[in-house]
């Protein structure tokens, strides 16, 4: 077992109109927030709404911040720091899913000493404080809700990142399901396939810790019996929640104890696909994370049979692999390239961009014949 | 899924080594400290030592108070509380196992404001503040190195109880698995029936929570594999490891989430026998579990069913209460009354002082002809 820390300094409230706390603990922060949000979904399904009153409550000045995207680029970031920070705002409240929270993360560690935001993302300046988040979460994916990480993208360097910083915990989140039950069939899936594809970064992180493998496997199931429930009927409140707490426990931490963090190369490959064709983030999963196994069942078979043994009873990873596959597809997400209009003629340009990225694992590291051969493993 | 707050503020550090942490997180909170610890095997086994030099190099004042007991005596937490009082110390170092951490728990909620300390068991007084606590963990059993609750007796009352405060949570808790590797082969046993009793107390809690569920048997399946490996060899680091972040699991909150807390009325049993005849903590619990499960088998037999389902693959209860069973005997820990010394003669003391200690859980009432029957499943 490797050395490791255990500490989340989130308080995170779960279930049925919780956001009834959001006022009061907006306000122990300061009385002005600047809200972020997205698309025009949260209006139209009456979250901002409810979000909004409860401020109004509280009598909290708010400034808005919209048109997060759902693969969120660098220049909102830098356009609501910047209004965030010309109005001094107290801190931020974040509504939405990952977009909108990571997008958040990254502004709040911009507003109080002016950074810019792709410096801080790639780690070129000093972060020493940030606005406190308060997250009102509408999409059960990301796990962001409880954790210090940030993915953002920048159309111009063609990258997708991740940042992660001890500062970006929100310091409240709210979870509420029913937030959830407007979330469209195609994006529910694609949040089982995150939140599952999540476990597996741990799985595959490097230390042997036993209990995380335990806890890794108890998430996946649970994924897997209430994914396909949930895509029958959508708006049931228990399979939303179970979901819900699926993905906040697959990336708050839980699933690495005693493993030195995940492995997070199947992660890179799905990002270049999302830089590259705007595909959805859990599409990019289902497709790469099989294609991914094939080639580690070749070259490292090891935990993959024992993840097979554990999932599906058997250590046969042919068994794991289909079992995933044939989970992908019971969940509607694609499992291969042509799936999403992506032809053998733009494979070359995929495989040279995530060789240009330096695209790999911490733990499984993957050369530019390992990245050809999982995109052959993609078609 | 009943609604719940995620929130723990532990930081804990595991691993080899850890202690070399502590000077630096003390002299955080100020020059000068209450250390607290038990009986002399932490001098003894060169634990006390690595403290002490940690502390000094930091040059931290050390106040000492050594003595608590294994079932810890609201005395000697009345007593290091008037001497920390005495002293103004700015923290407690608390270096022990469950009895030593909460004792200091406890201690930690009486000395700023001079409160007394049963009062404050018993709730009889408002707490507004704490002493920081940095617990250094000697023991993998409680779990108490990352939450608020604490265990205390008054033997004047005959009472064993719990108290629970958002104040009680360690700032900071060490634990590396080297430090467990002097505790001998029955209180080792103690430590994992503890810990699996914990994770049960959870899976009967109110509520329904499938991923608890599952976590609840992550856990025990751990500990089911571990614990008798360790006994094996009681002084490998990894299965030190793997049995002390299992402890930590059971109780730190993870087990719960999506529930209504836990049910406690097994550990409310086996306060009692603790009290009555100085029986140790574990001891007690594989005594009363199975007692417990057999009346629930007649009254209440959906849930033990779900759990004979997930840790021994049949739905048969039989099984379950067989395989605990046979559990513990191989942990050579105690499953009868007669095992520990205390006949036939002596039951009717037991059945009346839980009777007269309102003796229940939270989830699962036990009436006195629950108890009398319990107590005859123990003979």
């Amino acid at each position: 077992m490797e050395n490791f820390i255990i500490y989340n300094p989130t308080k995170l409230h779960f279930g049925d109109e919780v956001v009834e706390n959001l006022g009061k603990e907006t306000k122990s922060y300061g009385k002005k927030t600047l809200l972020l949000y997205g698309k025009g979904s949260v209006v139209r399904n009456g979250y901002y709404q409810q979000v909004v009153d409860q401020l109004n409550k509280s009598e909290i000045e708010i400034i808005e911040y919209a048109g997060i995207k759902s693969n969120p680029l660098i220049s909102d970031v830098e356009a609501a720091a910047e209004l965030g920070r010309k109005h001094q705002v107290d801190s931020i409240v974040a509504l939405g899913g990952g977009s909108v929270i990571d997008s958040a993360k990254i502004v709040a560690l911009c507003i109080p000493e002016a950074l810019n935001a792709w410096a801080v993302m790639k780690y070129r300046v000093k972060t020493k404080e940030a606005t406190p988040i308060l997250a009102v979460l509408t999409l059960a994916a990301t796990g962001t809700e409880m954790n210090g990480a940030a993915v953002v993208q920048n159309p111009e360097t063609k990258e997708k990142i991740g940042h992660w910083n001890p500062l970006s915990y929100p310091k409240h989140s709210f979870l509420d399901p029913s937030f959830t039950a407007t979330v469209p069939e195609d994006y529910t899936a694609y949040g089982v396939v995150d939140l599952i594809a999540h476990a597996f970064e741990s799985y595959f992180g490097k230390g042997d810790s036993p209990l995380s493998d335990r806890f890794v496997v108890a998430v996946v199931e649970d994924a897997m019996e209430f994914g396909p429930k949930l895509l029958e009927n959508l708006t049931d409140y228990d399979y939303r929640a179970n979901i819900m707490l699926d993905a906040t426990c697959a990336l708050n931490g839980i699933l690495s104890y005693g493993k030195a963090g995940g492995d997070w190369g199947v992660h890179s490959i799905g990002h270049t696909l999302s830089v590259l064709f705007d595909t959805p983030h859990g599409a990019s999963l289902s497709i790469a994370y099989p294609a991914w196994m094939k080639l580690q069942k070749k070259n490292n078979p090891e935990r993959l049979e024992k993840l097979a043994k554990q999932l599906f009873g058997s250590e046969d990873v042919d068994l794991l692999i289909q079992g995933m596959e044939e989970f992908f597809v019971k969940m509607k997400s694609p499992i291969r390239l042509n799936e999403i209009g992506i032809g053998d003629d733009k494979c070359e340009e995929f495989v040279e961009l995530m060789i240009k990225n330096n695209v790999s694992g911490y733990n499984y590291q993957l050369s530019k014949e390992n990245l050809r051969e999982i995109v052959d493993f993609m078609k």
